[in-house]
């Protein structure tokens, strides 16, 4: 049996994670603009983690786009571009696959430098693919200042992270009128019976 | 200091309500239908609650009609249909509130008996609205056979669980095509500047 001040330390832990996910859902069915669920996602993480940076980059054609950050510097929202094959950033969108750095990531082979972020020289490097509809369509990007080992949990939060935020962005699409007015029945039933799902 | 044996069963049971979200989170970005993925939600709930059903309704019109189920009564699917104002299940679309009730569901006097369903004679009742863009457009009701005292951990889930089963209906309207055409960019950066969120 493990002892009880590390079992205590997991559990908050689990907690916490688990309260992340419980505001994120409670975000995306408030009556709130996308900016702000986006925003407000950003600041659960950087709670989570804490972590130096947070920065969310959407895809837009062949760039990736920042269309948030937990540090205020709203002139760069929108501004700061990335080509899409570029960089760490780039490389994860392309893999869709997590990528952890735990110290030096500005030595990677794969780094690309674009001198208009301070999160440049940051030691450790965590970034997931953001998912909507099987498609990936952005990047989350997690920065400490110092070498830090990324947990397990903190690399399954931001998994799901990247997935909730693909919701968020698809969810801004419908109106709150257009969700009361579509029958939600009629797609249930269309779509035939369901097929037996592996959890 | 609580002790050992209890805190790991608080942690288990945390680390189970952690991954019923993880899986409904990958159920979201998968590409599935609509009626798998909404029988997917139903199994993880029983899996999660250890309860004898997990019914399913949405709103069509002014019905609630039973969408999905954990038993395999697919006949019955879209077929059973409640009037909104009728029932418990009636009382938390319009109250749009969660209802516990640990025993003796039957004798509550918003209960109507549909005389179609075996889980009208069941004890306990546990039901949550589905939300979609703020707008309640179902409801998700767990039942035991025999009285249970339902737990805040329960509660917590099911709650959450009608907020993503919301969100899911809104994803199944917008297909992979019309993801990757779409410009998320465009979308945040037309919104306008984020205001700080409390979270």
């Amino acid at each position: 049996m493990p002892k009880s001040k590390d079992l205590l330390a997991s559990l908050q832990r689990t907690e916490q994670q688990l309260q992340v996910f419980q505001k994120i859902s409670r975000f995306m069915v408030r009556e709130m603009s996308l900016p702000e669920v986006l925003q407000g996602i950003v600041t659960l993480v950087v709670e989570f983690m804490a972590c130096d940076s947070c920065l969310l980059y959407l895809i837009d054609k062949n760039e990736l786009v920042l269309c948030a950050s937990n540090n205020p510097h709203p002139a760069e929202i929108g501004k700061i571009r990335l080509r899409r094959d570029e960089g760490l950033t780039g490389w994860v969108a392309n893999q869709r696959r997590l990528l952890a750095l735990s110290m030096e990531a500005y030595k990677d082979p794969r780094f690309k430098s674009f001198r208009d972020l301070p999160e440049d020289s940051f030691e450790a490097f965590l970034s997931a693919p953001v998912i909507a509809r099987n498609r990936v369509v952005g990047v989350i990007n997690v920065q400490h200042r110092a070498p830090h080992q990324h947990t397990g949990s903190e690399m399954e939060l931001l998994t799901t992270v990247g997935e909730q935020v693909g919701c968020a962005l698809v969810l801004a699409r419908m109106t709150p009128d257009m969700v009361e007015a579509a029958s939600h029945v009629d797609l249930v039933l269309a779509s035939g019976p369901a097929t037996p799902v592996r959890t």
